[in-house]
């Protein structure tokens, strides 16, 4: 698919069907987001991929923006120790959500690339999760990706225009 | 340029041609911006676009992150009220500056999907640009991407492997 294409076209999804996603179609959302940039290049990132649905429903209790079972979730995470010893307070404080953002970002074009659905979704619990996952102090899930292929395709939320949020200082 | 190319093709450039960018591309580019998804639907986002030479040097001076004079600059910005009123607090702190690293993200994408450079510069005074654009207090720039034709092209920094950063927690 053309770049603009998927990057128009990709949408929040919240329905999705029963089927799993194959392990390939995973690696390469994955793959996309490793191509992130990132402040000093620390790639202070860590993706968690959890396709099995009975810890799925276990993370849906926690996670209260997410109504209907997703195939597949991958759980965004900032590692705080590395991004602290590569690029500093602001890299852990700020610079970090960045890069798992854009990292995000670009999972969700290329998940739409491949005709799967996702939504991100931030209303959870961190602590809960982190305890649930039993991750270490140091990695703090951010974000999770709920992943599915779609099974309703609603129209595009409005966008402000470009007039409302683009000034230019041109010559 | 296929999705996939232009996600894993990207990269941080930081030396650019003296050329211009066509107008309509740098409206595509910010158009992409848009179609990033938002926590509830905000679009706290503001973009300012600076293709005026005299300005951009004014910029340099207090981003110390941009050696090269670019061709144009996007200042991407949050707007904090926004993001307070639609999305509370959380809103305001934290997922505004997800919404803007993923608008930023399909930004950079485009504009190497139209072969135009771009490196993403965090690295700047806050204050000294607020005052210098005369920026509300509302509005917080987050982000320069610099913006140019690529001078050099260089290797991609090299990227964590897969099996370093991603963990399944499969069926």
């Amino acid at each position: 698919m053309e770049t603009f294409e998927a990057i128009k076209g990709r949408r929040s999804i919240r329905k999705y069907k029963k089927e799993k996603l194959p392990r390939q179609d995973l690696e390469k959302i994955l793959e996309a987001g490793i191509w992130a940039p990132s402040g000093s290049n620390a790639q202070p990132w860590q993706f968690f991929v959890i396709d099995n649905n009975e810890l799925i429903k276990k993370i849906m209790v926690i996670a209260p923006g997410i109504f209907n079972l997703p195939a597949a979730m991958i759980i965004v995470c900032r590692d705080m120790e590395r991004a602290f010893s590569l690029v500093g307070e602001l890299g852990r404080d700020v610079i970090s959500l960045m890069d798992i953002s854009m990292a995000s970002q670009n999972m969700m074009i290329e998940a739409y690339d491949l005709g799967i659905g996702s939504c991100p979704v931030r209303s959870f619990g961190i602590s809960a999760l982190k305890i649930l996952l039993n991750f270490p102090e140091h990695i703090s899930p951010e974000l999770i990706i709920a992943l599915g292929y779609p099974e309703e395709f609603l129209p595009a939320p409005e966008r402000r225009k470009l007039d409302e949020v683009v000034f230019w200082y041109g010559n």
